[in-house]
């Protein structure tokens, strides 16, 4: 690879990426649009990719690289602004003459680049800007945590923050593991990912772990972050979570290291499945839901979900409404049994209904009081079983009506 | 029984029910919020009750009443305002006190009445106000227009607007038989309804049909009408149909008058359907989502119920916004498999979708024009096989939020 080096690296970011941003002009706005990551000795990757139906092309072309690869990364190839989704074959062609240049622009193979996209649905992807966009995007490439930011910043679309998070943890003699994530999303984020929003999510490690390695702990720490939130429950066509390992710390994935290495993993995506909540559009208070004693966790999740989706729930919060009749009403139709006479609800920690009926202890004032707070705890205990849910959700605003419902000829 | 008769009886309305309305100040608008149906001497009935696990105390003895006694109703008692839900023992015996009250007043047998409730969740029912009002309902009572629209009027809580229907159909030898309906609902509205928001329907017919054609003929009506729209997609804990014959036209239900009957029923069923769409809290567009070419009639209405749901296009919807790409990816997240490639979207009749990509005729001026009707129709063919639905929703307005996040301490 002829990509030049930029000085030494920052301690705390990951060893063996650089990361550029650029500007296409596929955005309306004129802010930065292509985001680009290289791995100029290659990165062993695991990856999950949204369960919709309906699949942008490079979810497809991505799939695709990475099962011909078995798991074999150089590049990512990421622009916001156009979904490249309902595009059909010429979606395809675009998204593959994309990853074809930017192999050739760093010196690369076509099917180790994972290309995304997020953006509108349905309009065909202006491929020729993209392309044209890489010669400045190799100019900016670079390993300091200018440079990620510029990545991180060029993901985002809707978002009114920036997403990141990170930690390290030690090899067996002390050696220091870098990870580092970034995302996007704020709406159309429901995700559901299956070994899948449009929530973005890129991973960084110089920790050398196999590919199968990396599978087996991404899907856990997926599954109890990412696939754990909803801001309006719209499971997207392009949702991505991406985990690349340079093993550029020399430090070898043992027993040891990779049980700190989960513990890390879910560190950081629980942290960036918060932020990308936090963010969500026109989220006034971000709820976590504690639900347990269900018959199983896919049941305890599944009434999770139900109540993140009642509008009824969601504008309830909006006004610190302690209307908690709604929860149990969500609860109900989220077509998992269990008896009300046993159930037990708390918001912020005070009780509101136990074993059937109001709380004799409810006390309306104070609960309103309390849901007046960012952010709060809902805890639903079922009294069937041992299964557990903890969820990140949000309100339903006026905000949210304006931001989606804005258009105009 | 010693109920006053009041008079001839209006040619339209069902023979043999007398209606009323009553204050019991359960509502603290101080709007009636009792409504009384009474059939002398009895009817035979066919109900639908919510699906949601969590179940009101009137669904719970009222299903109780028609099991016992083989679905024979001398009265339907509804309140408004109290949901009489998440009440535990107590609810449950303040149910069937006033069952047993409106008996003892009316001279029938407690297990012939059945109860109905709609309103906040959680707070105990003042039972005895409700028994208090039922002398004045009794005084009240009478078979012209006038009380079956006090009836239809107490029955509402956030509807703007009284819903009715009728059908006259007739015997073999030209006698008229009548059918009249009458429903409240606008929000917590996404029946489904299992032979089950607070939707209450209550149907009247003088067709002197049993107890077993009265079931066989509901649950399909109520499949294509109730349980084909949605407004939030809360589905209640209260959702009630029921279907009350009193014989009186004289008419008996042979096979060619029950075929007029189900047409009929259909009929005001779909109108009243509309009509709770058309009155949604917020609403300011219907929409109808035909659906077609799905592998099954359910997969075609799990299809349907996710758009209905989705916040993303309920938004696209109230700004008249032609997003398209939010339709599919919601059809994608249904958990129903097909291929874009196989699928046509047309908006009130105008392309925009043609097997994986835009329509080439796709006008986004014109389309965005003709969905600032006030109703259209949207159609996705998908091109698996024959299963279709035709579902009836709206969208999410900023009205919605205002109507259902307000609360005040």
């Amino acid at each position: 690879m002829s990509t030049p080096s930029s000085g030494p690296t920052s301690p705390k970011l990951p060893l063996g990426f650089q990361w550029a941003a650029a500007n296409a002009g596929i955005k309306a706005s004129g802010k930065p649009d292509i985001a680009l990551a290289v791995c100029e000795d290659g990165a062993n990757a695991a990856a999950m990719f949204t369960s919709n139906q309906l699949v942008a092309a490079p979810v497809t072309v991505g799939r695709g690289h990475l099962h011909a690869t078995g798991g074999r990364v150089f590049a990512v190839l990421v622009n916001s602004g156009n979904a490249n989704c309902a595009t059909g074959e010429p979606g395809l062609d675009a998204c593959r003459r994309s990853c074809t240049a930017v192999a050739e622009q760093f010196g690369g193979v076509f099917d180790e680049v994972i290309p995304s996209s997020t953006g509108i649905i349905g309009v065909p992807l202006p491929v020729e800007k993209v392309i044209a966009a890489l010669p400045s995007a190799k100019a900016a490439l670079g390993n300091t945590p200018e440079h990620l930011t510029a990545f991180a910043n060029a993901i985002l679309t809707t978002d009114t923050k920036r997403k990141v998070a990170r930690a390290t943890i030690e090899g067996e003699t002390g050696e220091p593991v870098r990870l580092f994530g970034c995302a996007k999303g704020a709406g159309m984020i429901g995700p559901q990912l299956v070994p899948h929003a449009t929530m973005l999510v890129y991973l960084f490690t110089d920790l050398d772990a196999s590919t199968s390695q990396l599978r087996e702990v991404l899907t856990p720490a997926v599954e109890s972050s990412f696939n754990s939130i909803s801001i309006d429950g719209d499971t997207s066509t392009n949702d991505t979570v991406l985990l690349l390992a340079s093993g550029k710390s020399g430090v070898r994935a043992t027993e040891k290291v990779m049980s700190a290495f989960v513990e890390a993993l879910h560190l950081v995506c629980n942290s960036l499945a918060h932020q990308i909540v936090d963010d969500g559009e026109g989220v006034g208070h971000v709820i976590t839901l504690e639900i347990t004693g269900a018959g199983s966790d896919e049941d305890a999740k599944q009434i999770a979900r139900n109540i993140a989706r009642s509008p009824l729930c969601k504008t309830a919060w909006s006004s610190a409404d302690p209307n908690w009749g709604r929860l149990l009403c969500a609860a109900g139709y989220a077509g998992v049994p269990f008896d009300p006479a046993q159930v037990t609800v708390s918001i912020a920690g005070l009780p509101v209904f136990a074993y059937g009926v109001r709380s004799p202890h409810f006390d309306e004032a104070a609960t309103h009081a309390a849901m007046s707070s960012r952010e709060y705890e809902i805890a639903i205990d079922l009294g069937q079983g041992e299964g557990r849910s903890r969820f990140l959700t949000c309100d339903l605003t006026h905000e949210y009506v304006t931001i989606n419902a804005d258009y105009s000829t």
